[in-house]
């Protein structure tokens, strides 16, 4: 009955103090103390390392350490009948939408033409001091849809597109087969989608070329979404006119990437959203506890959607 | 009854053209096409020459071309008959709001420190992405209302200070006289104040002194309002961490001025707010109309409080 926590990239000690308040010092083990490997009921991961579910063959629960899960899904040996969980939460979307808030209105007000103006001294009060922005939001989920209305509040035209159609005041909902449609409306493409198959590589040179001359890009889902490649030269000939991205198919983005010092890229580190950990440890600790006593947890992921 | 049209800063050719089609061709002058100056029953104006009222003894109506009338009442030679008007539009909340929002945003997810990240290639993800910002608004008219429900509506803790006491919802709203326990509780000061006498270089010394050390400015309402070199001070000292500036006593900034170059300020060419030529034309063309009937014009200023 113990839940192991294991990843590569986060600092595990914030969490375990947080969960052996929660569920006792014993219960909550990492890799060196492993005993029993079978005792371990729940696997909260992110970014695990390869060999952890060789060992954890009767593990009941994956528990994502955020909201993402492909770290998961993309583990051919988690074992299938295993519960997979991420974390659900009203306070995610408050820094998601945020965050996209503050990248649609550096490119409405022309915060990103204002700082270079800044570097030559340049007062150049143009007569339109802001650009006309229509916003497309892929992916109309519980983020996209909280980011939809608050745009909406501010006074901006929001187009969604999403699998299913959904309803969203003031918002028209397009269809993924509508796609065409729904680019022709927008010049500002947040792209929210979960990672799964079909959305990997989205963010690529066929999708670019159908969208309006000039557009501008902010990435806030998942770095596999993006072909940094295709985004490079979709800014040098102008169908972009500027990408925020805030997540990269390899993270830390390497030194090498062109998308470093090009002057049209805002780089973010993958700090969109951080699950806080206030929030994400109770909920799993529940997630256990439900486990154990042979209940569904909250949050649980559907393999097949990838989400 | 003509309306001439005069201003020192602005492209008075498409303001010309628009009074025209409301008005009629020969209704509408400028200095040049002055005939009979008494036949002007109203002044549109915009930092306007010095002499212009010299000749306009018997003017009745001395129209903002926007929202501000503080180059208007610091003209001694305006008839004290006259009724002054400014441009009262529901359209200017919308861009403050969203330019002042763009501001805290930048601030709260540190957009500053991964523009700097980027040129050093520096991937730095924090454990904190987000400051802790808390809201202050000086000036709590119609403007900073807007602003103050739409930063709630994000999440953000906001107080506000004004000259009488404001009911916004959830907002706490603190009296001039109280400004020391304002400063207190917030470490982002948003001035929104009008141009009178009694805020004339506000953001100085003595105010700066007063915050929270790490404290961010943003100044949307006017250049006068602020000294430039205590600003600088107050960076250099770390009592500010950051100026968010659109304005500036002197207009366009001087070449010479530090702030051009130092790197905690930012830069924005008074275009917070530009009054839309379709929503002021229509408006002081009725107020012309008013006058030339013997009615009250919309948005008549009080030359006692100076707004």
């Amino acid at each position: 009955m113990q839940l192991l926590i294991d990843s590569s990239t986060k600092d595990l000690f914030p969490w375990i103090n947080a969960f052996r308040k929660e569920l006792g010092e014993e219960k909550v083990i990492t890799w060196d103390g492993i005993t029993d490997p079978d005792d371990v009921t729940t696997a909260v991961v992110w970014n695990h390392r390869k060999e952890l579910f060789e060992r954890l063959r009767n593990v009941k629960l994956v528990a994502s350490m955020g909201a993402g899960v492909d770290h998961i899904l993309s583990d051919p040996l988690i074992p299938g009948a295993a519960f997979i969980s991420r974390v659900i939460s009203p306070h995610l979307s408050e820094p998601m939408s945020n965050y996209c808030i503050g990248a649609v209105l550096y490119y409405k007000k022309q915060f990103d033409k204002y700082l270079e103006d800044k570097n030559r001294k340049n007062w150049d009060q143009e007569f339109e001091p802001e650009r006309e922005i229509q916003v497309g939001i892929m992916g109309l989920g519980e983020l996209g849809r909280d980011l939809a209305i608050k745009l909406r509040s501010l006074g901006f035209e929001v187009f969604g597109l999403s699998q299913s159609r959904k309803k969203v005041p003031g918002v028209k909902s397009y269809l993924s087969t509508e796609s065409d449609e729904f680019l022709k409306q927008i010049n500002l493409l947040i792209c929210m989608l979960p990672a799964t198959a079909e959305t990997n590589g989205i963010l690529s040179k066929s999708l670019f070329d159908r969208m309006n001359r000039g557009s501008f890009l902010v990435n806030v889902a998942r770095g596999h979404h993006q072909v940094n490649e295709d985004i490079v030269e979709a800014l040098n000939s102008g169908i972009l006119a500027g990408a925020f991205l805030d997540v990269f198919p390899e993270e830390p983005l390497p030194e090498s990437s062109p998308l470093w010092t090009h002057p049209k890229v805002f780089i973010t580190p993958h700090i969109a959203v951080v699950t806080k950990i206030e929030a994400a440890v109770p909920q799993i600790a529940e997630n256990h506890m439900r486990v154990i006593r042979g209940e569904l947890p909250i949050g649980l992921v559907d393999r097949s959607k990838g989400y």
